[in-house]
């Protein structure tokens, strides 16, 4: 597959970016340097003109960035100037929490399906959505335009899910069930890992143990 | 607070070296160059030995890594040497899904309470791990010798949990609400934003469509 040579890191520090411009937006802040856009994320003020010069020149030298203009070429280059249909594979816990998850609205994915086989969850509505049954899954994903696909199913149905979802439209699949996954080439694939994330809070506080223990 | 110079990032990898190590000690492998991680993980072997660096010296030119050596290396810098003692707060969907979360058990993080003020949920138990009421909080961690809170709540409530956290002997607390949260400075916070995944996707889906339509 084609990849960017621009640093993940550097992606995640862009949706950082677009939030506080917004958030700085709805202030009635019309102009920001990087060292402010630094300050409110807390990053280095280098670190932000690093990232945003993978993109082209924004800033005006001793003036600063048009925070709108800033924020709109941000949301364009993270392909969120457009609404993204996803659809959630598993009614279970964790696709009932993400269906039901804020964030995903406010930067314009729009849920237009679940889909589960327990024959006694189909045909309910899950925060508006419909449940839908798995052999209806390439059928509303083309009726729906769906280009996303959120795995939440349990690790051992994981691969059959994906390979299910290899014979719709789907473009991309974000998947949440801690197993290594096949996919075609076409289609985009990222894993979340959720233990990632407690594994950074623990690298901080054994290294704070080391620390306080004088080593 | 104090901060490594290390990238996060470099954290990440080392998450997913450990668990490729893991998983070529399983099939009985014994030593591996950086090339050889390079090519299990997907990234280049200068990045992996650029990631290792940073702790030191490991491997012997020509020869490469004892596997099973660096793998309790990365094991006991990200911290994970020992077990760590979890609570979770909110038993909504999201609550309950990471309760159930295989990979916590597999990193070595043990769910020792569930929280809510739901009195229907109190007292049950959610995959063996019981409910409290919030008022139990302070105690249960302090019994639990619990070192990390998960906010698994509602964005409205999550910075009135984060202030009842403060209260308690919690060294580090993992975000899920899409709030910006205070806490105090002996108190190690990171932030999960989910659409985060969602928006490393379509950064990706957009790049391939300015390729095709040939800009």
């Amino acid at each position: 597959m084609k990849t960017l040579k621009i640093p993940e890191a550097t992606i995640i520090r862009l949706s950082v970016y677009s939030r506080y411009l917004a958030q700085v937006d709805r202030r009635g802040v019309t102009t920001i340097s990087s060292g402010e856009i630094a300050d409110g994320v807390g990053v280095s003020p280098a670190q932000v003109r690093k990232d945003l010069a993978y993109f082209g020149e924004f800033g005006t030298r001793g003036v600063g960035y048009n925070v709108k203009d800033l924020y709109w070429h941000i949301i364009k280059i993270l392909g969120l100037n457009t609404t993204w249909s996803v659809v959630i594979i598993g009614a279970g816990n964790l696709g009932t929490a993400l269906s039901m998850y804020g964030g995903f609205r406010e930067r314009g994915f729009k849920v237009v399906g679940i889909f589960d086989n327990a024959p006694h969850k189909i045909g309910y509505r899950l925060n508006g959505v419909e449940v839908y049954p798995m052999e209806r899954l390439k059928e509303i994903i083309e009726r729906e335009k769906a280009q996303i696909a959120i795995i939440a199913v349990p690790a051992e149905y994981a691969q059959d899910v994906a390979d299910q979802l290899a014979e719709t439209s789907i473009q991309g699949i974000l998947n949440f069930a801690p197993r290594v996954l096949n996919v075609p080439e076409h289609i985009e694939l990222r894993n979340v890992d959720l233990s990632v994330n407690l594994e950074l809070l623990t690298f901080n506080l054994a290294f704070r143990r080391s620390i306080k223990a004088g080593r």
